[in-house]
């Protein structure tokens, strides 16, 4: 049971004053910097030659998964298999509007069509409404199905509907629900990351929690900015060329 | 089994003459108009409140449905009780990209919660890539749940990704596969319904089938028009307003 009471006494603490933001988790240098990239293809229209090229490439430059949705996974997952490409796939995406129960039985099939990273969309609804327990429960029902399976979590706040406040209470809430991550955006919302959000995540969750920018990343200066500002995960669909630009930095 | 080899050749032939137009159905007059309208709000923001003011204007006018995600389902089922307004919800929305067996499940979930009718998002990549049989199976199986449960299905065609083959295919394979009706569009795409997709959805699949129009319907002009190409359903955030329109036109 969480106790909400402590929670929201928390949160209006929060509002007032932040916590100070962790030292900056240090990013791999050149190639390894694909290690902190899921990357990613969500488009509905995505065909699986696209998919296929997808996987190649993330085999080819070790990314940390390959992002798609759940049609895909037994496909990524065969082509993936002995590699050390993570699948990653979402959840209840991109709207976030589904009964916990439905999430839940949602992350069981993708974990049994060879899954192994989820990012849920968090019940923005509910969030709005103030329901906070059903947000809780929600994110708690999924962490559960996932950490059976050794399977990590990232909750996906989409920041741009949220207001300050709500901003804190997800962070706050995914935390104490188990999410291993959260993460700013699906990137088919109004807008996504943002260096300020990333930033704020990072104070509320301290070092214990991931942080997963995603949305609107397109260069490897975008990537700088988002790890400066607390990210260790970057969702992008460009990862290749942001991989071509790091090591031609170094 | 689909005769997928028959279904092509057909396809072949509309591709070069499509079938006549049936003649248009004929929308009712006046406050009655509203049993064509599946009154809508999708927004992944939307609050508890929105959603009760929804079924509220919905009861009062009488809406053939409200349209709402499934987070909600349990709450419009419980204040449409007893009323002749329908609970109609989204499978596999906006993006259409689950597994066959996900969406039987999540539609089985929906009904369980009392929904009365069904949207679901067809596997648009499924489509793109060639992949028919799976397009046919993905809606075939949610059908089979529905209709169990004597819930009507509509399959979203998201027609803005498609070339006119696919098109013509979408229409056909739906048909086929069990859907009550075919519907344009999910109006979180890149467009909405046009006027020709309309007719050329109700060509294709006859007076067997109903045809939704669907994304960027903001007026009772629009609302007419898009009958008058052929639909006998239309899904629109802003009911009351074309409800209002379509009373002082008489």
């Amino acid at each position: 049971m969480i106790n909400l009471k402590q929670l929201l006494a928390q949160a209006e603490t929060y509002e007032h004053k932040l916590p100070p933001l962790p030292a900056t988790l240090t990013a791999p240098a050149g190639p390894a910097f694909a290690s902190w990239i899921d990357h990613t293809l969500l488009k509905p229209e995505a065909t699986a030659e696209q998919i296929k090229a997808l996987c190649a490439e993330a085999r080819e430059h070790r990314f940390a998964t390959v992002c798609i949705n759940p049609a895909y996974v037994p496909l990524a997952a065969g082509l993936l298999r002995d590699t050390r490409v993570g699948v990653c796939t979402v959840i209840s995406f991109p709207l976030g509007a589904h009964l916990p129960a439905q999430k839940a039985a949602e992350a069981r099939q993708v974990i049994d069509s060879g899954a192994t990273e989820i990012d849920m969309v968090m019940n923005i609804g509910a969030m709005k409404s103030g329901a906070y327990e059903l947000v809780y429960e929600d994110i708690k029902a999924v962490a559960e199905v996932c950490h059976q399976s050794k399977v990590q979590l990232k909750v996906i706040l989409e920041m741009c509907y949220l207001t300050q406040r709500e901003k804190i209470l997800a962070c706050l809430l995914s935390k104490q629900a188990g999410a291993d991550f959260i993460k700013t955006s699906t990137g088919f919302g109004p807008s996504g990351a943002t260096v300020e959000d990333v930033a704020l995540m990072r104070r509320l969750v301290g070092t214990e929690v991931g942080v997963k920018a995603a949305g609107g990343i397109r260069t490897f200066k975008d990537a700088l900015a988002m790890i400066g500002a607390g990210a260790n995960r970057l969702g992008t669909s460009v990862g290749v060329a942001i991989l071509q630009e790091a090591r031609t930095s170094l």
